[in-house]
């Protein structure tokens, strides 16, 4: 028997190579969590209208939670056959619980979750991202009192203009990060906008409550319109462009240490800890630190250019 | 006598071809109303801490208003020598009123008022572009009554799927472009930071006010580090993405009805006043229109990589 | 009576808003002076093979000749209506020579007329570029007998690693352009193919001789198949392909002498003819010309990103 | 005892995150049996010119081809604190031959393997791909019989334009795929020069023969100039580019059958074993890999720019 979702409408077997090219669960493991997390919620919210019974609910909710833990123990098992994440969970909770993990499904669409579960995630990453923006503002502003007298050239065009303090230039920093975290709030608050119940894209006729799941899921709203939801993407591009301005800054701060990390600026000593050397130069402190953070920069912004080519040709 | 604002420390003059590559006016001619714009509260502001006396400030605004008409008129002349439209703008001033026009740059450098000006430049654009968006939804909203009947089929992978209402296309549009517009309020909260006062890089010691500056030019805001908001593009890039997404979002408009305009689909009819046609081949309507709109909007998307390469190179 | 080709099957006439969104001329009026040499080519062939008598063709190509005359002199006058510079070009050598000029199109479409112009402006294009960078290389290899005994620091990681010889970094800078310049001989070879005759895109049943054009414009090759070469912009990317990795070469020399400009390296001094000063620093020597350098090599590579989005949405 | 090669003089042993920042392994290891064969030529030159012996170079050579096939078996276990596949597998060959096997790194520098590996393995990656656009090419033709009699619409700007036959959309395909092979050819050309002996930027003065090794490694051409070749990465921007006119094909070529599968168009009929279908709706037949094809184009793409912003800002 066919393990597909639409396996029994079909008179040939999938060609292995298209299931090759066509899985995500390479890509897509990373959504476990969050993907059972929507599907608690949404189990929840199908008890309290009475789709499932309290008792099938919790039973799906704690075997969904079994599983959660199986994967971060790393003892689930991915087959490519199952294409991506929602399908391998679902597969699992049936094996364990038959026809009640079936009704898991009711009143959604593979697209809903799909949807809800990238929002879920890049919610946590927002806030991830944001807590290590602060971090480095409170590691500029804890030097305060250490550098108060330390004075530094400014310059415009590479040339020195005017002396500066070295504070100056640390809460120049802190600005750009919190200008950057104001980014990132406002990109999470138009991604709280709960999505399920757009179904393929038209909607469900089920009596679902939508803002009880919201409610379980912390979103602050629910979509309006079912078309524009099941493909909305536009967070995950303004998050990439929020982390793409954060990846400016940082280059544009690893680039100006470099510098100060030359012989011939010689502003800045890095510790041997967090540098590394050379086989056949033993003077050298090389600063490869800084050198990635500047290097991997590219890569956030070309994330952005490629999510904009996809959107923009879909 | 030399035309720059810095020949005199100069030894030799400037090469033409230098002049010519460096040179801005034919980029920043545009900024000619937000410069004077700037300059006129600058003078006021500069009027009431006392640096200029409340009849200099008069005159340097009326001349500036005269400037400005000139301009508008297309009576200016542009000269490549004077490299970009603040040199012009001050040039022409002291021409007529002298050190008077010299006094208007006390307490400020180029640098603010680069900053300044873009600043002033982008949130004009961004309140354009708004109101366009905001045009877009109600010729959606207004073919409600119209077109509540008809129904089109909701495709995904472009096969068919399930029958939706046109008015729910409609709406999703809507949806779409009240993001965009979201997007826009937050940058524009962001540029509506007044830069002036930074100077080149480390502020000023003369007494200015910046924060009268800031009241009559509506800004919501003073910057708050001097060495970050003299090179500050942030609201630029974001300006940018915010576009970038509007961009998007229009070419997958475009792309749809190009679709339902073709024989096969036959879902809509252009107008011919908004087609054009084949020198040989008579029945031909085409779609100039959304095709251009989808090809432009590959220059938004470059437009943002761009800048953003740009910034991270600096 | 329209001056559109194909205005007659239209009952409306074309919306005003439409015809400035869909005109080309402000971008294509710089093919003048190839669309003419491609016309003056057909016009011949034509001859040749009987389409036209030679005292036509002749007729046709000396008005061509006296417009681009025109044209060069800033004596021909551009009209939005007309769209582009084919429709410009034609329209005056009818009004000039009436159904003579009409003749001119006989066997061949607008889609090939813009193909053939376009492959004969970028082949001019790449043309020039490799002459310029001939002369860098030039002007690096004549510093030889003079720069043989100065040893510079070399660096990795912009630490100091070895000495070489300053003759070593201007050869390396050779090295790079001399494979620029193979990519563009390599471009040209592929750009080399004559699209005339492909029509809209089923070519033409008329009699026309392609190779003896392509003798006349100087292709080494005419096309194969018609529809893939109505719409092939390969040598367009290809080319600005070759112009992003010359940028990318000319931005990383740009910023190697900017550091080697500073105060802090002090290995070079720019003449004050190359670079510009500050109205508040006398003591500035600004190398604005080596920044942008660098900063224009973003909009190449911008450029080449918004061809790539653009064919990839076609 | 340290574990890395430049270790010794530092007095601080290398902070673990900037380890698990810093390694390149998980990038790497890819390049394993390319670093192996270039060892092998190294190592066979190094005997030629008497800077090893041959029995040294044998026992080298052996013990390199068995790591090699022990990481073919996915028996070789690799370290984060060993960085990059040169350090792992030069740790495992002085593992087990001891000095003999520190013998090999005489006259080449870290540099110069990385340099050298991707060059073998870009040379590879190009000719795999240019067997699979070979393969597409025969594909296409070989439906020449069977299609002879298909007719199709030609379109302009998605309006019906002329019929066309549909072969002459398989040999178009063809075109493009032919300039497509024509520019790995040339990218193969320019990727084809020997980089090792440049050492870390200012070569070696031990007697090693370049030559040698390019004839070992069927290289063309020895680099000439050692500053130039040891940062050149111009042949994978190259790799890149071409790579990305190829996805751009791929991506038109997908666009267009979609379409042409569509109930609209209704040209095409995917077998049922290269489509997929839906849970909820058993009529769909999508053409996700066609969808996946245009989708993933999206990657090349910004692969290219990626690599371009990176090598602008070095």
């Amino acid at each position: 028997m066919s393990a597909k979702a639409w396996g029994g409408a079909f008179d040939e077997v999938t060609d292995p190579r298209v299931e090759s090219f066509t899985e995500s669960i390479s890509f897509d493991a990373r959504l476990a969590f969050v993907d059972i997390r929507g599907s608690q919620a949404h189990a929840r919210m199908l008890a309290k209208v009475g789709l499932l019974t309290n008792d099938e609910a919790q039973q799906i909710c704690e075997h969904l939670l079994a599983i959660g833990e199986e994967i971060s123990r790393g003892e689930f098992s991915w087959r490519t056959e199952l294409e991506d994440i929602h399908m391998h969970i679902e597969s699992a909770l049936i094996e364990r619980i038959g026809d009640v993990g079936r009704k898991l499904h009711t009143g959604r669409s593979r697209n809903d979750q799909v949807a809800t579960d990238l929002k879920l995630y890049v919610r946590e990453a927002l806030a991830r991202v944001d807590r290590l923006l602060e971090d480095m503002q409170r590691a500029f502003v804890e030097r305060y009192d250490q550098d108060l007298n330390v004075i530094l050239p400014g310059y415009t065009h590479l040339q020195r203009a005017q002396p500066v303090m070295a504070v100056h230039y640390w809460f120049a920093y802190c600005e750009k990060f919190q200008r950057d975290r104001d980014r990132l709030a406002d990109c999470r608050k138009r991604a709280n906008v709960l999505p399920l119940g757009a179904a393929a894209l038209a909607g469900t006729s089920l009596p679902i409550d939508r803002d009880e799941t919201a409610r379980l899921l912390d979103f602050t709203d629910v979509a309006a319109n079912s078309l524009d939801v099941s493909s909305d993407r536009d967070f995950l591009a303004e998050s990439l462009f929020a982390m793409s301005l954060i990846a400016v800054h940082l280059s544009g701060w690893a680039e100006e240490w470099i510098l100060w990390c030359t012989t011939e600026f010689g502003f800045l000593k890095l510790p041997d800890a967090y540098t590394t050397g050379s086989s056949i130069m033993p003077q050298k402190r090389n600063p490869d630190v800084l050198e990635l953070i500047r290097g991997k920069s590219a890569r956030v912004i070309a994330d952005l250019q490629q999510l904009l080519v996809l959107l923009k040709g879909l």
